[in-house]
């Protein structure tokens, strides 16, 4: 009896054995090109529901479709998990003009960046300061900001291939702009957008204040590149020149929201996690298709496209749609921190969180030995023109998950497109490819399978097929 | 005096070799991002010319354009050389519609295939027959075919990632679809468009008689995807509908038109000669941006970024705006037959003509010792993210110019958008991302750099630097 067992046991690993990696990938992207969900998806989460700020309508509205549409693919479990977030809201539209000294008005496009206070009702009008960095703001010191609208004008280096390597070097004047021109007694803060194309959008983003008491902030506010070339020309002839802004957006207090998990139970291991996710929030400007839409898509359709490539999981897959990545990061350490309440081993996870442009490969947060094991998969990724694999960061909400020995990764697709749209109006679902999403969720749902084929931690000698 | 010339000699390899391929390749893309022409280029050929089928006016505004263009550039020699091209006119614009059994009408969008003859002045009408291949049309035998419209609807397949070989396992519907079923007594052809997605759009493209008798030649004309799926799913209700379709398309008699052609002379081999080019015709639908727009003007910056990167060629370097790839292929054929009764020695020739993507590498037909070359450069690339560099296809303008030991390629551009846009309404300038385009011309200079370097035709370990 126990050597039938034994038999049984060796066919059925032979039989597994016989459906090749490179077979099963070819399926996963096959699956994924011909009757994938995520364009589909895509279209009703960005024309139905639309652009989804955390505490607004359309995020709740969101949270319940993406549970509903988590519950008609048949996964082992689905739930909310609960999480407090912000709720700021944009308020009726910005208005803003630059008025020369001899009092002739032009009209700029704005935006309220994220977290910003309002202007007095009656808007704010005052005298320009251009700076690049926040050293220039220490050499023109009080004296010449005290009363005035610092404008950050550091435009994104375009000789940079990474794109998001441009917006790295630039943000800081989104972020902390305010909070550092305050220091110097600035009225107000207008930056250019982080964009890398010289047209008409204003780009909103998160910002801070730190420490300051509320009777010290002052409002913040992105202008469009083509305005922000304008404005800086304009005080070449007219440094005496105003700026007028008006802004009326609110910070409320903190709103019930979810994150949106479900999971495919482990067939061997299910007590070791892995996450693949994206955030279900968005900015408010336009549909959130690509920043993050794309990612949410791309990680619901891994879990289908699994079970529609008849691959059984040895550990427990988990879909996770994250709550307020853009001005809070809650979801994300909401998640982590009740995975370390309850004792789940979070042995690897994986964001989409950079647009559903052509992916390009992955980026990786795990060990040596972890990495080497990636690297040897590549031949089987290279039908399919991904080349990329990098060590480097993961993504913002499953960073928190980060332990000693687990693989964090983000999906990297080509970046060249991700800041035309980026926290704009025109992060739209008709700026998204259908093939380029889909190659993103098979090429996702690829690692996903090799990780759980294969395991992390590999031991020497011991990792996947090495070619 | 000997050896003072030779120290001097010396210093200058010194100097040459002090900076290194690295810090030229990244001075190539710096200056092709951040002083590029080729997006401004690509603006006015697309806007201000548009559309430019051989034989049209535009194509002459190109032409006029483009040795215009290269003369600012201070190139050591600029010139036109004659060829001549059909001229084939689209007319007014086609009009059809689906007719039930029970004479309900639907409007479907199409256009006339280049090459084709008009049909009747009132229209043709007739039932239609549904295809996938020509053995299908030998199955039907004359029987069922003849008197009908043939109605080819074989879609161009999802699941394979270059975009481009499933064009290539379409594209015999268009182009020889006439002729296949005229043999069997068709009267007319539809074919459905060679695009992967489903719109509105009908995409035109180049279409055969063969031999065929001017008598026998029956009008052939694309119908957009959209309006495939439904004449496909009418035919299944009922397949007693008759399809009507009127287009007023003429060939007149071949005309004079022109390659444009711009060459830096070689410093140390000026018989020995490179050829970067595109085409400068496109269909007439849309403005020809991508197709091949963008071949045109990164081609035309390759020449401008040697300059603006101090590099002063060894070889002649020429740049060829090639006219007529799209309907007869006689500018390329023309290039290549004067280089032939010159005695030019063609070593080397780059093609782009796949769109202004972002650039992931090129394609090779070249000997296995200049492909070994290449590979040992791949390390240079890495930083731009090119990875893909494999033997295969060059471009339909340089392949007469392939002689036993020259190096033929082609620019290889993420393929997964192309037909969205080829030979359709929708080729247009605003389809093409600034840099994109500006890599792909950047990359284009780094490979003719590296080739003008170290030559074709390595001999056994003489190839270029190895990593």
């Amino acid at each position: 009896m126990n050597r039938i067992l034994y038999l049984l046991i060796f066919l059925l690993s032979f039989n597994t054995y016989a459906q090749s990696d490179e077979e099963v990938l070819r399926t996963i992207y096959t699956q994924s090109l011909t009757n994938g969900k995520s364009y589909a998806w895509l279209d009703y989460l960005s024309n139905q529901i639309g652009g989804r700020l955390s505490g607004s309508l359309q995020a709740e509205r969101a949270v319940q479709w993406g549970k509903e549409e988590l519950e008609k693919l048949g996964l082992d479990k689905v739930w909310l998990q609960e999480v407090m977030v912000p709720k700021w809201v944009r308020g009726a539209k910005e208005y803003a003009y630059i008025e020369s000294s001899k009092k002739q008005t032009t009209n700029v496009n704005i935006c309220a960046l994220g977290g910003s206070v309002a202007t007095n009702p009656l808007g704010l009008k005052a005298k320009v300061v251009e700076v690049h960095t926040f050293e220039d703001l220490e050499k023109l010191g009080e004296a010449q900001i005290k009363g005035k609208i610092v404008f950050y004008n550091r435009p994104m280096q375009p000789e940079l291939i990474s794109t998001f390597s441009s917006y790295g070097g630039c943000v800081n004047q989104r972020y902390s702009g305010a909070v550092e021109a305050a220091k110097y007694g600035a009225v107000g803060v207008i930056v250019r957008s982080m964009s890398l194309r010289l047209d008409d959008l204003p780009h909103t983003g998160s910002m801070t204040y730190g420490n300051l008491p509320v009777e010290k902030r002052i409002p913040s506010a992105a202008i469009s590149t083509n305005h922000a070339e304008l404005l800086s020309a304009s005080l070449k002839l007219d440094k005496d020149l105003e700026f007028y802004f008006k802004q009326s957006c609110t910070q409320y207090d903190d709103v019930l929201s979810h994150n949106v998990i479900g999971e495919i139970t482990g067939s061997e291991f299910p007590n070791e996690y892995f996450v693949v996710g994206g955030h279900l929030d968005s900015w408010d400007l336009g549909d959130g298709a690509h920043d993050d839409g794309a990612g949410v898509v791309q990680s619901m359709d891994v879990l289908r496209l699994l079970k529609e490539s008849g691959i059984k999981p040895k550990r427990s897959i988990r879909v996770v749609l994250f709550m307020n990545e853009e001005n809070g990061l809650r979801g994300g350490r909401k998640y982590a921190e009740v995975a370390k309440q309850k004792g789940e081993n979070h042995v690897f996870a994986l964001e989409s969180d950079a647009g559903g442009f052509t992916p390009r490969g992955f980026s990786f947060d795990c060990s040596d030995a972890d990495f080497e094991q990636v690297l040897s998969w590549k031949p089987l990724f290279k039908p399919y023109l991904i080349h990329y694999f990098e060590k480097g960061g993961s993504g913002a909400d499953i960073s928190p998950l980060k332990t000693d020995n687990n693989v964090l990764c983000g999906l990297r697709p080509d970046s060249q497109r991700y800041f035309d749209h980026h926290h704009a109006a025109s992060d739209t679902f008709d700026a998204v490819n259908k093939r380029e999403l889909e190659l993103g969720a098979a090429t996702m749902t690829a690692l996903v399978y090799l990780f759980d084929k294969y395991g992390t931690n590999p031991l020497p000698n011991q990792s996947g097929i090495k070619n």
